[in-house]
């Protein structure tokens, strides 16, 4: 370790009060992007993040969208040109309902005592306002004892991640030169816990689809056609009960066309995390597992696809009887992808696999409402094993490669419209309650964390 | 053919302009007894009935009921104690709306030329008021010119048949003794065609049920769960995905236990009926027919049992994704029965059907909603017997023994509640606009009709 970063790390360590005071300022705005009463909070919020940039020494600017704004800064480093880091975080936070859930007031941040230390509770603790925080911080660290990050940095924030990100495709595309860099580190994922870090270098895709069946031209009497009329919830359920087989085993045409196995080293490496499936299906009142028979819980959860029906309606549902024989029958249907399957493939399969079973007098659409592909970063990559150094030397222990079962939809766009992949190395825990009342962070994940992120800006500099 | 009933068939002719303002002023009472605001119309029309049989020498009174009143009326008949026939009818009709679809005001009966020459358009004016005022002319003929029917005769006319009787099975058995008879005649149903009498001896039955499937204590996040996690909706249409084989039989345990072929009698009648089942099915749409293969189609409509998917729900089912995994996921399936099968078993075997698919970490409430058995009139009983010599004396033609494909649930009650199988003869026609606007009854089939009951009473009576 060289001895500027031992400086960095004991700034980081002398300013940790005044970071997380300086959390709990931003942590006050309440920026929820989702309210259109919220709007002037989130441009406080932007701002907020803004003055942070050009404090220590980046040229920081709000930049309008279509919807709330996004804060762009750079800093060309001290080292050079390269690499060339792209910060991605987002400011807006999610609705703080049910208010009467939050046992503090959720724009007043409380410090808390846990078990693992004194905590922050606010909305927006971890994500994303904590974890932006952490790299914050690192770069002050870095700018207060070396005059800037040790390579040029790109920051971008967003402030509608919350609600889906409806303008940041064409931000990234209108601003495609601005925003070139080597790598995206964004820090929006977990821990394994809160002793061991981890690197998310898988995240499953989508292919999203909602399927409609029509038979007759108006709703018919079951009695007077009940033996004669095509039934087509009977057609829609005969369909889609295919949709397994016995084993799990997804019935799509080529759907599992592309789709790598698991290497030994990662199967190992999941192996040896000791995830407890029986107590992940006991918290929710489940037992067995579910999914492909012969496959390991994380590999099921992070390595393999799905197709699971989000929703299905017909006929009468109502109280009672009605004897009706509809004339329709919906369903939607959405399938988490792998690494190596083609969105565009599996949605012609989901196609075809309705219209092999389209029974006669039957007419079916299948929209599709969604593609994004499964994306995976080499375990192999500089970036990979550079954060790796990075956390072994702050936890004193290796951080584990995980998967996620669902998607970060920046991170495939900033594959898509940038060319770029994504490193995704998160601080928070498995009971922050992301999304929920009492959201919090550990101060100890905002401290470590900044450390983390210290260290991984002198590993990517090869400092 | 007696000299008499020369001169009842007489009596109706010469009566035939009489006979269709009485029905014209029975349409016009509103008796919808749906609507709360329609309940004194109700009233009258029960008090006009009641009228109309006191003046043909019933015994005629209004009879409360825990709804709208039944009209309970007797004769003793002039020739003796038996057969001892139970006339039964409704006097209420179905709401009118869409009122903007009638040609004339619902209400104000219009005579309108057609095919069959004239008509009677008005809510009510084939079901049921003009099929009840066929045998009320009839019993009015026999009692201008023979003073009386020729055996015993009741009446009995509910007011709530178009909302399911609710209260008819309490009064059928709080009046047991009183309404002792040896048959129910009932015209409800239709003819074949205008020139081919009909009558109905098979009904199918029914077994309705709900299933409620529940897995997970919430909903869950389909990225983040699946593949682990048992998804209900996949599992629902797994199980009634199976419902049918490839051949469309029906595979709940048992569920073809008790019924008899169709005789081949049987078969050779309604082959010679030469139902164009293309036809039938173009007019909604349809090409192929669906239910069991290798049976005919007035078998599958009338005499073989279905299981139709009235309903399914579950998820999400609005517009747009949601990657959801449902904790629950519903659906209500109908069976129609026929004779021989056994609504109870067949309530067990949909039970056992959906249990024995159930897969772990499953739950399944099937909660029975309705079970009513098939019921079938054998062609030779007495009844049937004499009713067709009637028809054929009248058409000029024998009546054809259909079957049909609901039910109506007073026959069940009767059977059920006093013992009684009923005789189905019915002179509506397939155009007649049952429940729809437009409502009409053909003044033919109302004059024939008369003719054809003052037929039967003499037919049933041996005279």
């Amino acid at each position: 370790m060289s001895t500027c970063l031992d400086s960095i790390l004991a700034e980081i360590d002398a300013g940790a009060a005044a970071a997380r005071d300086r959390l709990i300022n931003w942590l006050r705005i309440p920026s929820i992007s989702a309210q259109p009463a919220h709007a002037a909070d989130c441009l406080r919020a932007a701002d907020w993040a803004r003055e942070h940039l050009a404090a220590i020494g980046f040229r920081a600017e709000i930049r309008p969208t279509a919807g709330h704004p996004c804060v762009v800064a750079h800093h060309p480093g001290t080292g050079g040109k390269a690499p060339h880091l792209l910060f991605y975080g987002h400011y807006d936070v999610q609705p703080a309902d049910p208010l009467s859930l939050w046992r503090s007031p959720p724009f007043e941040p409380a410090i808390m005592e846990g078990p693992h230390g004194p905590r922050v509770v606010a909305r927006g603790a971890v994500d994303d306002k904590g974890q932006v925080a952490m790299w914050l911080e690192a770069l002050r660290a870095w700018h207060v004892v070396a005059g800037g990050p040790p390579c040029p940095v790109t920051v971008l924030l967003e402030g509608e991640e919350e609600v889906g990100s409806p303008s940041l495709d064409a931000f990234l595309a209108a601003n495609r030169a601005e925003l070139k860099a080597d790598v995206a580190v964004i820090s929006d994922t977990g821990m394994w816990d809160i002793a061991t870090p981890a690197i998310t270098t898988r995240l499953r895709g989508m292919v999203y689809a909602q399927i409609d069946l029509f038979a007759a031209s108006r709703d018919l009497h079951s009695g007077l056609y009940g033996g004669a009329a095509l039934n087509p919830i009977n057609a829609l359920t005969r369909i889609l009960g295919e949709l397994q087989d016995a084993d799990g085993r997804i019935q799509i045409p080529g759907f599992y066309e592309g789709i790598q196995p698991v290497s030994n080293v990662q199967a190992a490496e999941w192996a040896a995390l000791g995830f407890d499936e029986a107590a992940f299906l006991g918290e929710i009142g489940l037992k067995t597992p579910a999914g492909e028979r012969g496959r390991g819980a994380l590999e099921r959860l992070w390595a393999r696809p799905t197709a699971d029906l989000n929703g299905i309606w017909g006929g009468y549902t109502g109280e009672g009887g009605k004897t009706v024989i509809a004339a329709e029958a919906h369903a939607k249907l959405s399938c988490r992808l792998v690494p190596g399957q083609d969105p565009q493939k599996v949605a012609a399969g989901i196609r075809q696999f309705v219209m092999d079973r389209l029974p006669p007098d039957a007419r079916a659409e299948v929209s599709i409402l969604n593609t994004t592909p499964g994306i995976e970063v080499p375990a192999d990559s500089p970036w990979v094993q550079a954060a790796r150094g990075a956390l072994a030397a702050e936890y004193g222990r290796p951080a584990v490669l995980v998967g996620s079962g669902g998607s970060i939809p920046v991170v495939e766009s900033l594959k898509r419209l940038l060319g770029l992949d994504s490193l995704l190395v998160g601080f928070g825990l498995n009971d922050d309650q992301v999304h929920s009342p009492n959201e919090k962070f550990e101060l100890t994940c905002l401290h470590k964390g900044a450390r983390s992120h210290a260290r991984m800006l002198a590993a990517f500099a090869g400092r």
